[in-house]
């Protein structure tokens, strides 16, 4: 039996699961009249906002269809690869975020029985998403797989696969992170700063908008996010496959021949989704369980996930490499990785809990003002950097050691192995935090909303460690498809991979200054997207101050605000918002590669996965600790709920609200967009080696 | 005549002029009774500071000495050198803080008079802190070259010079910074946003303190800053200018010989010191000037010595290499240097004056708060990482075509060759800054606070252009002492330069993780000093609190504050706080070296370099922008001093104090220091290549 079989099987297995609970969710009761009527709201926006943005995107993808096309040393097959990853990631977005816009109401219902109930909507929600991500993208490869492995050209037509998925995500998250956060701090200024009312309030013009946000943003955006890292970090492996069979750079075979080092990654990954599947069913607790039942519930089925990952990763190297006489040195790379993604992961949470001292520190320097607890915070996502980096570093270098750079390819799969659980415990988040408005606006008891509150912190653990792991993984895969370029490129030009090796070093001039350039654009991207962040909020803002001076006893809850005034203005700004930074995502590799030629082209990605990994973790953790640093003194502490400290803090929020769900997570779908147009680039490279 | 006799003479020419400005500035009139008496408290506090810091400083020279003298491979005369770099920065920063804290009174009595009498005084004060740091830099270098060029480890000596100047640096820039910000944020939180009184009022406590810091950081940390660039970048120059003789890598002789190589640099620096003369004396108006008259004054003085210096190296390129038959290759690479150190500066004042748009949106964004204010200076200080970065990249290509790597290295020199001007028009800012200051607390009519403001606003204007030139510079040294220690492994190593080049290649493990660990650590060394500043002023903040609240009549200015208690706290706790920041700098590069071997450490250099500009161009400009933001808004705009608008905007600058006058700058010190330390390493680790 072809060995990629067995990834067809896991990954219409991981469907299967997505159905069995898309089924549960919507045969759950949908709540009230009042609720349904909301969840309507957020329902229309939300598909209003993707089909708008899937319109956009549908030209973008013809537009680059039609080149890759024409191109020469790319062609037709590289168009097809392309559309055919536009479309799996576009899928894998559009299941997600139908199904939570369908769960939130739902588990706000739920949630009126009790919080496991609410919690079993809400997670089953999002792992319809976390399970539709692996399988349709391992679907996809295995379909090209079939088609296309006996092609020579194989190795340059899968990644228009990673291509197009790339180009979707950088879209989908920045117009949704764009969408959510510009909704999120319009509705928080006019509401609870200059109006003085609570969050979600009904009065509030841009609450709907802010709901919405959550499921464009966070559910389809981080989808799309995760979708790419998991099938570039399988095609980058597959590309440095060759490697693995013929150790060019190694002097010792890693496995017997290069279709085994190519079904390796896929077996990993399937091996992944079936752990994911069983961690998936072992997130349960008791009827009457509290908080911390919860918290454990979730980090059994993901460290569970993971073990298993393991257990079925030596598995796959047993029969395809040691069984063969080439060892378990395949296996360690695997497993750094993996054991480095945990980590992260909880570093992260580290840095960005009230539980521990980082994030208190800064509620407490918001007893000075907002300037103070906005340079500790901005500190404290600096000093995050460390763990992140160095685990990756240790990551790589043993990884190296035991399989030279298949390894660090193999270990970024290995991160990404449990990325079914992973992903449903990321998108049940913005389902929690929805239905917690709901049960706002709807006026449900305080009771109720408690639940959903401990639903939402729990969710904001779950995303802080996903966040980690989103940004971990990110600069590993485009560390591999970094290295994947530059073994296609010699493939396509003809060299020695060792040549080009010695001549990509860093006292070469071009090399120097394609480093420098790269290292610059994450913050040039960061620049643009805040910006598009402030603009599009501006005119929120404008809009729900207008309604409240025009729309007589809105104040008063007499008269209702036009909800569907500000969906419609985040919708247009956002799309239009998110055009710039895509495009300069986008163009600027394949300038640097046609006029620095292909050495700066190397030393460009490796600058921005440098400067992209260091910027992401600060601005994900600055914004993180302020977040949960606003929310430590709404416990109680420094003075509680409407004190100086809070405003304080709720300023650090609000700056740190586009830098940790609009800019910082972008960088990741950046850095491995860029990379993978390198690796499409590869062979129009060899024939036109830079005019400088 | 020895070619570094004509180096000797410039140095010596520009002690003299130093020593001329001195002696107009003292023979000026003191001012009041009034003013001396402040005058003599900042005094006081300055001297007290830099000698206690000076006493930590011997410490850890002697402690280094020691060490460097021992391990084998370096030896007493590394030894010999590194205390000789230690002294002269050291007596660079105090004669030029000495003759700062005299100035500030005098210029405030000159201001009684007109404003040009007080941009007289002001700007020959600075001067003479410009002077010494090029003439003791100058003079060290031609001791060291006559004591040691005969030595056959020369090229392993005279880089213990730059590790001593650059030691001194981190820890004056570090340790000043943390004070002045510290004392500035913490007499603004108190006296301008709790108390509302002005700023500089004497009832403030923290006021002498917060004059003093503007003298110890601005002035001392400053000089030690372009001191240690200055000397670091000709001594990289040096280094490299065995492949100048030799042309190892080129193919083509760029001058006669090694000894030519060597002289070049100090003679460009040399011309560029007869340039500054030239220029400061061209910096001059009518009895009767305004402002722009004043701005065009010190714009002629730069830019006349910038011509001159071009001039001059031609000059100089003329005699040592084209009448030799070499040709002026050279001269492209120094005058691309020049011209781009000259543009940088120019965006500099773009993305931070309140002239132009960028800083102008930042006070329009005030109006909707602080948080949107922070999100949008921050985004701007991103964005003005485009056109330093471009100009260097652009400059290194030029250099790197006319004169392969040692054109990198020169065109550094070229970049630095005016620092005697632009060192003086910097150190002037200080001086009209606490010369404002001891106006308004000595209660002179507000017209002279009129003209100090100007003089201030002016020094504002020149103190941006200075950073980002400090900023372009410190990265272009770096990296030419990061190839000189490429250089000087391979000689010490017995290794081909081009084997070395073809090892450090971007696809190897150990080059990656060196250069992601290198990325890292700015980032946490501005983690760290920020968190300096912030613990600084907390404890400044609780000290004028208690003194408002403990001293009867304190605030209806029937008593006077306790100025030395904060002066006190400031020093213990910033000199306390600046050991780890300055540590951690010294330590890492060694750490890497010896574990993770040389390449690594090459790779960390570089990836330092890449991420420390951009954070320091980001830092000083947000900080920058949000200072002037501020600034805009008190000339009218957007509701004025005292509107919402300007306590929003406030804000946004006690976010950027830290950044652009502590974190930031810092920056430019560290990624030298690190880089120098690398070259001092050399032979070590020729002799110990790394455990991994």
């Amino acid at each position: 039996m072809d060995p990629i079989l067995i990834a067809v099987i896991c990954g219409v297995l991981g469907l299967g699961v997505a159905a069995f609970m898309a089924y549960y969710v919507l045969k759950q009761d949908q709540g009230s009249e009042k609720i349904r009527e909301i969840s309507a709201a957020i329902k229309e926006g939300g598909l209003t906002f993707i089909g708008r943005e899937y319109r956009i995107l549908a030209i973008f993808v013809i537009v680059v269809t039609i080149i890759l096309g024409v191109v020469p040393s790319l062609g037709w097959w590289v168009s097809v690869a392309f559309i055919f990853g536009a479309i799996c990631s576009a899928l894998a977005g559009y299941i997600g975020m139908s199904m939570a816009i369908r769960a939130n109401s739902r588990t706000a219902a739920a949630a009126q029985r009790s919080l496991n109930q609410g919690l079993r909507v809400s997670f089953r929600g999002g792992a319809v998403m976390g399970m539709c991500v692996v399988g349709i993208g391992i679907l996809g490869l295995s379909i090209l797989y079939f088609a296309f492995h006996n092609n020579p050209n194989f190795l340059f037509i899968i990644p228009g696969y990673g291509f197009g998925a790339s180009s979707v995500a950088i879209f989908a998250r920045v117009g949704g992170g764009i969408f959510t956060k510009a909704a999120d701090t319009g509705a928080d200024i006019v509401g609870k700063v200059e109006k003085g009312i609570p969050e979600d309030d009904p009065r509030n013009a841009a609450v709907i908008a802010d709901f919405v946000g959550d499921n464009v943003g966070d559910v389809a955006g981080m989808g799309a996010d995760l979708f790419e890292s998991y099938v570039d970090s399988i095609i980058a492996t597959m590309t440095l496959g060759m490697i693995a069979a013929f150790s060019i750079t190694l002097g010792k075979p890693l496995v017997p021949n290069m279709a085994t080092a190519w079904f390796l990654p896929m077996l990993v990954a399937a091996g992944g989704i079936i752990a994911s599947i069983i961690g998936i069913f072992l997130v349960r607790v008791g009827e009457k369980a509290q908080m911390g039942a919860l918290l454990n519930a979730l980090r059994r089925g993901t460290f569970s996930a993971s073990a298993l990952t393991a257990i079925f990763s030596a598995l796959a190297v047993y029969f395809l490499c040691a069984r063969q006489g080439y060892g378990f040195d395949i296996f360690w790379a695997i497993l750094a990785g993996l054991i480095a993604g945990i980590l992260i992961g909880e570093s992260t949470n580290y840095f960005t809990s009230y539980a521990y001292s980082p994030t208190i520190r800064i509620s407490e320097a918001s007893q000075t003002g907002a300037g103070t607890t906005i340079t500790r915070g901005f500190a404290n996502g600096l000093m995050s950097t460390l763990p992140p980096i160095i685990l990756v570093v240790i990551a790589i270098l043993v990884a190296y050691r035991f399989a030279d750079i298949y390894g660090v390819a193999i270990a970024g799969i290995g991160m990404l192995s449990t990325l079914g659980i992973q992903d449903a415990t990321d998108a049940y988040g913005p389902v929690a935090d929805n239905a917690g408005g709901i049960v706002e606006m709807s006026g449900l008891p305080p009771e109720i909303r408690e639940r959903t509150d401990a639903l939402d912190s729990l969710g904001n653990t779950t995303a802080a460690t996903g966040k980690g792991f989103a940004i971990g993984s990110a600069a590993l895969t485009a560390l591999a498809l970094m290295l994947a370029y530059a073994l296609a490129y010699t493939q396509a030009a003809g060299i020695e991979l060792t040549d080009f090796m010695a001549s990509i070093s860093l006292l070469d001039a071009r090399v120097v200054v394609g480093l420098f350039l790269g290292a610059m654009l994450p913050a040039i991207f960061c620049a643009m997207t805040l910006n598009a962040v402030g603009k599009t909020s501006f005119s929120i803002i404008n809009e729900v101050r207008r309604q409240f001076r025009e729309i007589k006893g809105l104040m008063e809850g007499e008269a209702k605000p036009e909800y569907g005034k500000c969906v419609d203005i985040c919708t247009k700004a956002s799309l239009k918002q998110m055009i710039a930074p895509g495009l300069i995502t986008i163009i600027s590799p394949i300038v640097v590669g046609l006029i620095l030629g292909p050495l700066a082209l190397g030393s460009f990605l490796l600058g921005a996965i440098a400067t992209g990994f260091i910027l992401a973790v600060t601005f994900s953790n600055a914004g993180g600790s302020w977040d949960n640093a606003k929310k430590w003194i709404e416990t109680g502490a420094f003075g509680g709920k409407g004190s100086d400290s809070h405003k304080a803090a709720v300023i650090g929020d609000t700056v740190g609200d586009p830098m940790k769900d609009t800019s910082g997570p972008s960088l990741n779908i950046m850095v491995k967009l860029m990379s993978i147009i390198a690796l499409v680039l590869a062979p129009v490279l060899a024939g036109f080696p830079g005019l400088i």
